[in-house]
């Protein structure tokens, strides 16, 4: 970083990522008001090096990830995300092209989902990157779906594949060999989360409660329960898994577990009404996203069926970020 | 940590932080509508172990100038404090009784600043602490106090003494001998800033352009002077210093440079037309809070005059945290 200071960065690299509200970037806060009739959503999650993500991984795909996670904490809320805050604590080997990098996936994501960088600060530590970032979004005034509205009787949805990210990454840390072309698409997807975005904005007119999955599909199903004081019935087999997913677990059953439990999703995990099945298959379409019904609240306990309809056990219910 | 995960240590010290907004410490995000006729005013900034404070910090120290950096800014901008989100990355040696009077500290803060703790998350690192938080307030609506508005011939302000953290982190790293009672004051300034809230919300009825003084008065009298498009000069023997920083300076002069590009002050630096001095007073009697007028706006340059009414010249103009 020689000779560049924070002052310059911030003026090189993060003032052509301010959109118009944006001054902020050359001032000490951001102004925000939402939208008429429209509540303000907050989110803040950070990502760190060798937590979150690999020292070795892209600096654009760690940009991309910071966004996505808490983008989608924005969609399983149903808001339409708007802007976001961002701290850096840059560690050890960062330099001036690796953010230069991480700047322009920053850039890549902001015009993707429409959203504009409105401040923040960027620090040095002896130690590990570690960053931080605020997403705000807005949802009609009243309307954000929580985790704890799901009823006895509801259906039990995810959005996506369950399971790719906590393969990716063993993938990426040499425990699991698979065939090239799979191995590649799980690793971009520990790497590079794809958060369902346009179908959160949906997700307040048929849900009944919601929460992203990030702790792993159990866990998050155990959140998600606690919050709503019910249970819920899952089968193994309704799980929606990719091609690739589909294919390691052909060839080693046990690996079930790590596609329940293993997290880093990044997919919506919510409830509904039966009779809402159609306005939620209408709502998948319309955003092309891919939504599968996976089992039923009940009222207490968390099983999941196999495929003979017997209950599984789990030692780890989910991973945990700590 | 032996045997506490994420998911407890937010249970048991946390979900007491949370006020009646605060349901997002169990759930994915918060929700906030600015105050009707209000603007929300967002700031966002980061500390670092062994570069914002000492590892030996007492944890609600910490806590509190974690908070009070960034209410500093929301002071300078006009607004009146509401929430906050916070992203604690712990690093090496932060056990759970250290995190326990963290977060007394934050709760003290909290009471103090009448703010709540709306959402945020813990991770665990192998390095360094590094604390994010994102302070949240509101402005009448289009009425923030921003750092460009200064126009020649301006008086120029500052709250409170300037130098005090400067010293303060020379006693503490052990490069200033002091007698023990103005050691440990500005010691205690250094670890707990205290910015003039109460005075910040007044700002807006009289200041033309604000900042809040992080990175030296030099520095922030550039950035401020930069973003309006003038100049600045300003008398060194105006300059307010407590009565343990004028002492320090009286027996070693050149500590002048220290106070005046020292930073970590956390005082607000505003300008405003001649003719509002006594609506300055005013509001400085209201709010207990001292406020003093070093210097103007000029068309162009940053100059100090010294005791001889002298140009003063400087090596570095600022406190760079990077």
């Amino acid at each position: 970083m020689t000779g560049v200071g924070e002052f310059e960065l911030i003026e090189q690299l993060f003032a052509n990522l301010a959109g118009p509200g944006g001054f902020s970037l050359k001032d000490d806060a951001a102004i925000l008001s939402p939208t008429p009739g429209h509540d303000l959503v907050l989110t803040k999650d950070a990502i760190a090096e060798g937590r979150h993500y690999l020292t070795s991984d892209p600096p654009g795909d760690v940009a991309r990830k910071l966004i996505r996670v808490n983008l989608s904490d924005l969609a399983a809320k149903g808001a339409r995300p708007r802007a976001y805050l961002l701290s850096c604590a840059w560690g050890r080997g960062i330099d001036y092209v690796w953010i230069e990098a991480f700047c322009a996936g920053l850039k890549a994501d902001q015009e993707l989902y429409g959203i504009e960088l409105l401040g923040g600060d960027t620090i040095r530590v002896e130690g590990p990157s570690v960053l931080s970032l605020t997403a705000i979004g807005d949802v009609s005034e009243g309307q954000m779906v929580r985790r704890s509205g799901a009823k006895i009787g509801d259906d039990v949805y995810v959005t996506g594949g369950i399971g790719e990210a906590a393969l990716g990454l063993r993938v990426a840390t040499g425990k699991l060999s698979l065939p090239q072309s799979d191995a590649d698409a799980l690793l971009q997807r520990y790497r590079v989360p794809v958060p369902p975005v346009s179908f959160g904005r949906a997700l307040s007119s048929f849900a009944n409660a919601s929460i992203d999955i990030s702790d792993g599909l159990l866990a998050d199903l155990g959140h998600l329960c606690e919050a709503s004081g019910v249970g819920v019935e899952i089968r193994r087999e309704s799980v929606p898994v990719s091609q690739a997913v589909a294919s390691a677990l052909q060839h080693d059953d046990t690996l079930w577990t790590l596609v329940l439990t293993g997290g880093d999703d990044y997919q919506i995990l919510f409830t509904a009404d039966a009779e809402r099945a159609r306005d939620i298959e209408a709502a998948a379409l319309r955003t092309a996203t891919q939504v599968t019904r996976i089992g039923r609240i009940v009222p207490t306990g968390i099983s999941v069926l196999d495929a003979d309809g017997q209950p599984m056990s789990f030692a780890a219910k989910g991973f945990q970020h700590f």
